[in-house]
């Protein structure tokens, strides 16, 4: 009778990681913990100590660790850096799909994607939205956009950094675009989040004392941004209880509330600037989501 | 054998509520709900008929509605409308207690305070935080500030607007001042929010596309609201794995991507602006809480 494989015996895709800063030694850390084959490899040596400990082969040169995997990520602090790594590479990378997770605009994936071609090496860019500490995980989201069948080959083992990896389009730059708005609503909500405190504060009330109450805010954010993505797409924005006109009116109420106890209102300036434009458009009475216009048209 | 009251016996407070916008509306509506003998008065005729349908008795002037009730809810577009309609009503109001949720600066709340105290009127400062459409329920947020003895006399009374309804403290511009600080985050999101959009659309990306993976943010946003806090009110900002350093990087990333795409970078600019400014201070290394310090001291 013949044996039959079991998952342990199924073998697991062989990778490299190349890059350890926070984030790489994460992903190889995941890629230990679901059971592949993993090689490391780092600038400046001692890095990946800690990643043989668990079972990964630490490789002399960028090249040996390329040359001992079918898929290569690359993390590293920025596409120059990136660059700088991958073009000796290029002969040994040819054959092999390289899964570029470094942060950078769109326009830098674009570059390495149409050199990775040139060079016959299979392209994805990808993209964490997560911190370290997430990454592998059930809520990990990871984007990734190239070379769909690439992705669709090592989709199994790209989960291993997280489950939720959501191929974005074979256009290469769509990860960054992704990575990017993310982080644009990100910045937006934590610098928010940063003053809000510090209007608190000067009130005399401590941040710890209303920073329980913050979820009730993020909570109402995912239905808001379904119905201000609908309307954008859409470019109509029927007016809700809350029109721009009492939002914009409120927004300048928090400003000088601000600007009296002697803070930074930057960014809220920025925020009335963009509503006060629109408001000049004719939007009073339309949806918060009508700012769009003014985004757009400057 | 004497008659047990039950729950329909159970003489619930009469309650009015002054102003009939949405909101008023829907406090009122609320209160009905609940059970509760419900007075309602608006500046302008014919805005009560639906609530008199449910049960409201609508009245023919502000005093007689005063009169009807032994708390009263005034709920109106800004606080010079709450004191032109108030101040007539002062003999009317005495003994009773005033419960202001129309949303101004903490300063309104302690005029109006003053004012009542002078009066004999027990007054409690209110912010309702939630749409109208949430009011009323087990996720309905309310701030009161002020008389604590007023609150805690009608706290189950006052639930029936919010059960979630929280006494911040026994100075009157505190709730105003809980209300201000949840805006001023909210603002930041949501014109990050719009912003993130735009500059998806900018690459091709349909905002629809994008925004169900908007809840990856919006899901780190109570730890950071937590940790940040403990931050700031420590004055201490330990630098996690993404220190300001790197962030005011990525900000500046996406701040030259919009730009070049067009878009407007207003709000984007002044984060930037408070960012660059708690890096002159030295705070590369920290944590991104450390923008407090530029934002206490411009």
């Amino acid at each position: 009778m013949f044996h039959m494989p079991t998952t342990s015996d199924t073998a697991l895709t062989p990778v490299t990681v190349l890059g350890l800063g926070a984030m790489g030694r994460a992903l190889a850390g995941a890629f230990l913990k679901a059971g592949h084959p993993t090689t490391v490899w780092n600038r400046s040596k001692g890095r990946g100590d800690d990643l043989a400990a668990r079972g990964a082969v630490v490789a002399e040169t960028a090249e040996d660790a390329v040359r001992a995997a079918e898929l290569i990520v690359v993390c590293v602090v920025d596409y120059d850096a990136a660059e700088a790594i991958l073009a000796p590479l290029e002969d040994a990378l040819q054959g092999r799909v390289l899964v570029n997770v470094t942060s950078d605009v769109p326009e830098r994936s674009r570059a390495m994607a149409a050199w990775a071609a040139e060079h016959s090496i299979a392209y994805l860019d990808g993209a964490v939205m997560v911190p370290t500490g997430v990454v592998g995980g059930e809520d990990a989201l990871l984007f990734y956009s190239g070379s769909r069948e690439s992705f669709e080959r090592y989709e199994s083992t790209l989960k291993a950094l997280g489950v939720r990896a959501a191929f974005v389009g074979e256009e290469p730059g769509r990860a960054a675009a992704y990575d990017l708005s993310l982080l644009d609503f990100f910045y937006g909500s934590i610098s928010g989040l940063v003053h809000a405190f510090a209007l608190a504060k000067a009130e005399g009330v401590e941040a710890a004392d209303i920073a329980p109450y913050m979820d009730t805010t993020v909570s109402i954010l995912p239905p808001i941004a379904e119905y201000t993505a609908a309307n954008i797409d859409a470019r109509s924005y029927p007016g809700a209880e809350a029109n721009l006109g009492m939002m914009a009116a409120s927004v300048d109420h928090i400003l000088h509330a601000a600007e009296a106890r002697g803070l930074d209102v930057s960014q809220l300036a920025g925020i009335k600037r963009v509503a006060d434009r629109a408001l000049a458009r004719g939007h009073a009475a339309d949806d918060w989501a009508s700012t769009y216009e003014a985004i757009v048209k400057p």
